[in-house]
């Protein structure tokens, strides 16, 4: 049973169950069972070309694709506008004009309410325990059944880890100091801030340092240290504020079109699910050294003022965050699913955790 | 430089430079750069057949590497004792009786004092930066170097998470409880304990419950609830112990013969890093999942009584340990190396979880 749900959380039960049938591969399978077909493939992201851990992410997932397949399958990567704008990257692959995408989930709630709950909600799940629900607790199967009628199947693909709460003009003293604050904070996490005061704005990345030095918005969250100190942010705002409970996790998502996938000889397929897992593995190897790395500098080298956000604040996100997420899953029954799943999941993970990685930060001293 | 350090993390950095030799692969390469030549290969391991969450992980690398190499690369799999016993994985490997293997580095510090250090160490590292440092510190590296001279590639194959601290049939109230405890604990662990006091034994995981349960030993530590619960453990001790400081995130390995890695065609050797990056990644969300489930069914059905370590024994630990570590390192210039460069990444690491994962664990509710 356990194997099964290995091979299912890599994406190989159909694999599995098909090991008799090895040489019965379509697309012209030689007599050793290994198809010499050649496929091209476009990767269309959301990312510009190798933005560091994202762009880099899908860099070496199509890297690594083209390499283990021998260059039976290649994959070109376009950054976001190259191809297709960085927000059609899901209807561009649904349709077939590229074969693959490497985006984040929530960018989709507009065409299925469900669709952050498999990338990042308010308080939801850290990296550890996103891989643990999505492959082992029924978090992907719910996804591929969301994305299925858009033609698309999902493939965990990244993760950053906890991100920052963001960058901020003037000190947070208590929720009082959010009241009327104008913060660049997009997706569920922007509502949330709206039901404590604030007043949330979306921004393209590439326009958030210069926004946040004229005045034209008194805070910022973009991703973490590794990415924020490389947009420069310590030089527009001084404050900068933790936790991310606005992206405790985020997973990354490699997303296929399902003609493309299922035209692949089974070795391929096998090969695409591979590499999306280790991708998945080693983005957030990358973010971990490289954030600690840049948190290092920006303490050290820029002065950063590092505080966490005051016990007040954080009570009323937590708060707010569940009303915002219980209305999503009161208007749609796959959210509905996908919550009830998701909170199950947390709770049993939370004391899981407070017994071993929490209480181990907290004692080693 | 990302995009390469991501590929030198999944052992395809050869492969990055060899772009342009496609199609020269050895071992009969077709016009296409498919090699159609067949191999069949032993791993050997250090668990009992399906034994959960490792054996199962070990199975399950075996099967995504016959399954993504479409039947080229078979790999047949042996439990502890099958074809070499537990402890002799890593010469069995190395000198070609098997051309893999599947076990822990800290059983070969006997052979390589700074093996413990690519596994875990008392007070070490996490899963996540055990990831995070062999990927991205210059862990890996270190260890490739460490095996070379046996003629072994490692490769991280997953990981338990935080373990726990162990079972005790008595209550742990202070220092002076472990004094002549009689503890079944290896390795570094073991030589911990014995520095506060305790009397460290070794012995096999089939022995712990019945040993146990008949007085001979008054403790015993094992991998954490999904494993033991499955032991038993519950029904012979009453309190569970938390966190386990002695493997706080140990990574596994799937060491290969350096022989039989180089004479696959470089797809295939692409496709056995792959597949362990994979199940590094699965094994993790597995222990997640299972850990967190079976703790659930410990407290709410079985009454175990689960209590932290009180203060003065983890800081009695966690100075004798960093005391063990360093006299490792004096004997040892690749300890000494290993334990310098793992101590400047867990520096790191701490100011940064304690603003990320930490604050967020604390902070989530």
């Amino acid at each position: 049973m356990k194997r099964r749900e290995l091979l299912r959380g890599a994406g190989l039960a159909a694999v599995a169950t098909s090991l008799a049938a090895c040489g019965a591969n379509p697309g012209g399978a030689s007599g050793d069972g290994v198809s010499s077909q050649k496929f091209a493939w476009k990767m269309v992201t959301s990312w510009p070309t190798n933005f560091p851990g994202l762009g880099t992410g899908a860099a070496a997932l199509a890297e690594m694709i083209t390499q283990a397949s021998a260059g039976r399958l290649t994959v070109k990567v376009y950054g976001a506008g190259e191809l297709v704008p960085a927000f059609e990257v899901f209807d561009a692959v649904g349709r077939g004009t590229a074969e693959m995408g490497h985006s984040a989930s929530y960018y989709w709630k507009g065409k299925a309410a469900a669709a952050p709950f498999f990338c990042a909600v308010p308080f939801g799940l850290n990296a550890q325990e996103m891989n643990g629900w999505l492959y082992n607790g029924g978090g992907l199967e719910l996804w591929r059944e969301l994305y299925a009628p858009f033609g698309l199947v999902p493939f965990p693909a990244g993760n950053t880890g906890v991100q920052m709460a963001g960058w901020f003009r003037k000190p947070i003293e208590s929720l009082a100091s959010l009241k009327g604050l104008k913060m660049r904070i997009p997706g569920l996490g922007g509502e949330v801030m709206a039901r404590v005061g604030a007043v949330p704005v979306n921004l393209p990345g590439a326009e958030i340092f210069s926004s946040l030095q004229a005045g034209a918005i008194d805070a910022a969250e973009w991703v973490g240290p590794y990415n924020d100190l490389a947009f420069g942010l310590h030089r527009a705002a001084k404050f900068c504020y933790y936790p991310g409970w606005q992206e405790p996790g985020p997973t990354l998502e490699c997303m296929v079109n399902k003609a493309a996938l299922d035209s692949l000889p089974k070795d391929l397929q096998d090969i695409v699910a591979l590499c999306c897992r280790a991708v998945n593995d080693a983005m957030l190897a990358e973010y971990t050294a490289r954030n600690q790395q840049a948190l290092d500098a920006l303490v050290r080298e820029h002065g950063v003022d590092l505080r966490q956000l005051p016990p007040d604040v954080l009570s009323a996100l937590r708060k707010a965050s569940e009303k915002v997420l219980e209305e999503v899953a009161s208007a749609d029954p796959m959210a509905r699913r996908a919550l009830d799943s998701m909170r199950a999941f947390r709770s049993q993970a939370k004391a899981w955790h407070a017994v071993s990685e929490e209480s181990y930060y907290a004692n080693r001293g």
